[in-house]
């Protein structure tokens, strides 16, 4: 029976660092070949990174994709890896538009290829079957599907190879590899990480091993890009359900696992069977290990998110105000845990409004953590503003916040730093921020991260602190005070808006569930609460457009997610 | 033989605003019936506004979009205009996405319709096949295509009705029209203005109404959304390619026509003879005529661009910076045909480095158009962060930018004026702005206005006033004098950048044509400024996402148009 040594490389590719990227999959090779491995697997795109976007609509950059595959494959067998067979994911291109479902489209498109090296040569190639073209994905823009399969032989095993949406379709191209002789069902994917996701890949990928009867091997990129973090969690499953081998999420991996092949199944024969995978499944955890899991998981999602924004484009360090409320604090967590303490500049920027408290937790906090710390008091600089002007209200509270931005702004014109906008989800869903001011920044580590969570992943990260016997990094006083801008005298949040644990209900149903007004009155809340929130999440749609990206974890994040006119009129 | 009174209504929906879109609606019928027309024709999404993007993944607007189509069948009947025939466009739905190219998508989707009414009730309704997905578009995401043809029978006419893109195709269902008894091909449309299209849309239809051998009536939106601007330019055009009608371009319009039915043409028997439409082609008109149509079309879509994003989104008046330089001026003068000048607020805002002659070009541009005019100097306003931050250079200049953008901000605060920011394409594209400095505002008038048409503009412009006995808007000295910033003692632009007229046409290449590095440099041009240019625009990427929306008028505005990612390492 023929025995495969199959290695999955969970790389961290660069978008549109062909050079760089090509280096990270010989590395990956030689460490494979090292261990002795006869495949290695890379994920969907990892010789161009993903998603390229309207890179795909540039025929030169296609040019120089498509003439590197060739040139690795020479490379390989160059430095004496031709032996190992290599699937690496790549666009091809330039093609005709007008072969697509884009067919008025002005330029060139791609292909999203898993092509397949060995002896110096590419000797099979994959084309996409099925492209997403919802939430934040836009491949029907882009690419151009095929639909013919693709299995090769390496080692004396047969392989298939599909693209990752290729397998979430019920009626998808698993069912033909079936009827193929394929002893191996080798998945690449670019899958971003979701809140929860993870409770998903898994069983749905059980099931496509057990449709098709051979195990599937599933390979993931790793890493943040822009607004997506790439969690990993490769796998390899059996079509009886058994996990055979499973990588570490959030960080690069070389998974190595032998199969004796085949190890088939009859397709479908097991579907009286449970799919559990031998994995720990949700169910086998308490509600609290449930809960604990998701808070680490989304910490791990926003430190990788910074981290690789802040090394993929090569700051040198970051700055962020802190103001000692919650989501300052947490946001110079997360930096220190993605870049080290010491790569981190915290600004406390007291007003005339704020309170001793604020103060001292900032202080409290900037010594927890052991960043760089300085106070720069605004007073002096918001009064000319005000004298100038004859600014009063609103007006005058802003140009407090604004005055910060200004702050930030110059500290890091002056030092090269990456400043960190520290808004939260609920804030930026209704607005709740000085455009400007708070807002301003080039990253945004929670502006995914609902106000209720955001207290929530504090709690863990504090608890997991003081599992380790290490300092929790965040001020007990910073978790359970009442949360206020401190723009005018006493106030808190709760003056301008509802409950935030109202809030967030109100915004998961308008939001990610899509709901009507109707619909969620219809479901218990209040009518003129939820008719001012839909309002305020309407209205504030010009100043998140105008705001700084951040890690996507959930269903629903804003941004290219979701895709709403400023300009509407929505009839109550 | 039948004779045919059709009406086109030229209308400017709001998105979003089902019962105002529909009293637009009921008014252009009654005025059409007033006129004695038998059909009347609305544009593609007439009743929902255009586009709707992901409204269209909302089960309740769905619900409510789908429920106002017989409701305003109902109502024209109850207003005694149910003689009348109305095609309305309209989404449908919610259907299932299953049934879609994006058949993983979480939620349901919509259809694009075009419903006919008559008698009270819906008596037709036309699916559209061809769903565009490229540019600004982003149809398949939220559409559901079909592939059925409508032919109606209306006054004893049978009227084939087809949406947009449909025609756009050589191999879409223009064809099939062909082939049934229809005696007119209406299509309705919600085409957004780009530059030298109207020489595209007219040929393109004179064609389609040749293959059809029937005439072909175009029915279009007039009207600002967000970043688009629908510039109306409603037609019919005979088979033989006389053009029969011509509605107005950026501005509402019902336009009239009898047809005597049928003026059939057996399909492509013309295919031999010259497509030349009746209207003046662009071959009848001298380049300088070419040019100031061009000029003319370009300032008509910013003026319409502009207006109706205050006047959808309900703002009283605009506030903007006037430096004297050629942006500023060209946007208030925008802005003054937009809402007239007594709607539009200017403030100087004079650094310690900024000339007498800007100071007195800005007093001259506020006189010449008669808006309401401050000065604020910013020096005391200034210092103090000078001071306490120790700034110099570039953090010294950028704080000059961010004073005058609280100032503008504050202002806004205070009397809920708009701001508008003023940089160009250019500037955009090479980030030669300070960010929340000069690039903050929630509209900005010219961002796909290139510099040097940006001063093409000015100049027609001023001319255009002359010719009309009217005082030129635009300063001389402002036009010719050399561009700066005005941040540090005696700096031009030229002193960063290379001379706008090399730089324009390097941008056009890297960024409208898609070219890469080497290909421009084989159009002739340095190496050097080639590289430094596009690393430039590639690293200003982060800047442009955070910056307000503005009308679209090139083939590759900055925005949904073109979509690259921020981080992005381009291999040479």
């Amino acid at each position: 029976m023929p025995r495969l040594r199959l290695a999955l490389a969970q790389l961290n590719p660069v978008v549109g660092d062909l050079v760089g990227n090509a280096d990270r999959i010989v590395d990956a090779a030689r460490r494979a070949r090292d261990a002795g491995a006869e495949l290695l697997a890379t994920p969907e795109m990892a010789l161009s990174g993903y998603p390229i976007e309207d890179l795909a609509a540039q025929p030169s950059f296609l040019r120089d994709a498509s003439a590197a595959v060739p040139t690795l494959a020479a490379r390989l067998q160059a430095e004496g890896l031709g032996d190992l067979a290599v699937v690496v994911g790549h666009p091809d291109g330039p093609h005709d538009p007008r072969a697509t479902g884009a067919r008025n489209a002005p330029t060139a498109i791609a292909q999203n290829c898993a092509s397949v090296l060995g002896g110096g040569e590419v000797i099979g190639r994959y084309v996409k079957h099925h492209l997403p073209n919802y939430g934040v994905f836009d491949e029907y823009r882009v690419f151009i599907p095929e639909n013919e399969l693709l299995v090769v032989e390496v080692a004396g095993c047969r392989v298939a190879v599909l693209i990752c949406e290729d397998i979430w379709l019920d009626d998808g191209p698993v069912a033909r590899v079936a009827d193929t002789d394929a002893e191996l069902l080798l998945v690449v994917n670019a899958s971003p990480f979701e809140r929860d996701k993870d409770e998903v890949r898994l069983p749905l990928a059980t099931r496509r091993a057990r449709e098709a009867g051979i195990p599937l091997a599933y390979v993931n990129l790793v890493g943040g890009q822009d607004d997506l973090v790439f969690d990993g969690d490769s796998f390899v499953v059996a079509p009886d359900g058994a996990v055979l081998a499973r990588a570490a999420q959030f960080e690069e991996d070389l998974l190595l696992v032998d199969l004796e092949l085949p190890v088939r199944a009859a397709p479908d024969s097991r579907r009286d069977r449970s799919p559990q995978p031998a994995s720990s499944p949700p169910s086998a955890r308490s509600p609290q290990e449930d809960a604990d899991h998701d808070r680490e998981q989304i910490w791990s999602a926003l430190v990788l998110g910074l981290r690789d924004y802040v090394e993929k484009n090569r700051f040198g360090s970051v700055v962020l105000g802190l103001s000692g409320g919650i989501d300052s604090s947490v946001c110079a967590a997360i930096a220190a845990d993605a870049i080290g303490a010491d790569r981190v500049y915290g600004v406390s920027m007291p007003s005339r409004w704020s309170s001793a408290g604020s103060r001292s937790d900032a202080d409290d906090l900037a010594e927890r953590i052991g960043l760089h710390y300085e106070v720069e008091p605004i007073a002096d600089l918001v009064q000319p503003f005000e004298d100038q002007l004859g600014l009063t209200g609103v007006a005058a509270e802003n140009v407090q916040a604004r005055a910060r931005g200004v702050i930030l702004m110059a500290k890091s014109n002056q030092a090269g730093h990456l400043v960190l906008t520290t808004g939260n989800k609920t804030e930026l869903a209704v607005g709740y921020s000085t455009i400007y001011g708070d807002s301003a920044g080039g990253f945004a580590p929670i502006k995914d991260v609902p106000k209720t969570l955001v207290w929530e992943i504090a709690r863990w990260r504090n608890a997991a602190a003081e599992a380790r016997g290490e300092t929790p990094p965040i001020p007990e006083n910073s978790i359970t005070k009442p949360p206020s801008a401190e723009l005018r005298p006493d106030q808190t949040d709760q003056d301008t808006l509802p409950p935030y644990e109202v809030l967030d209900e109100i915004l998961d149903r308008y939001i990610t569930r899509r709901l009507g007004r109707e619909d969620i009155v219809a479901e218990g809340f209040d009518a003129v609460t939820v008719d001012f929130v839909a309002g305020l999440v309407d209205r504030a749609e010009w100043k998140r457009r105008q705001g700084a990206i951040g890690p996507k974890i959930s269903g629903m994040a804003f941004g290219r997610d979701r895709r709403l006119p400023i300009t509407v009129h929505r009839t109550p």
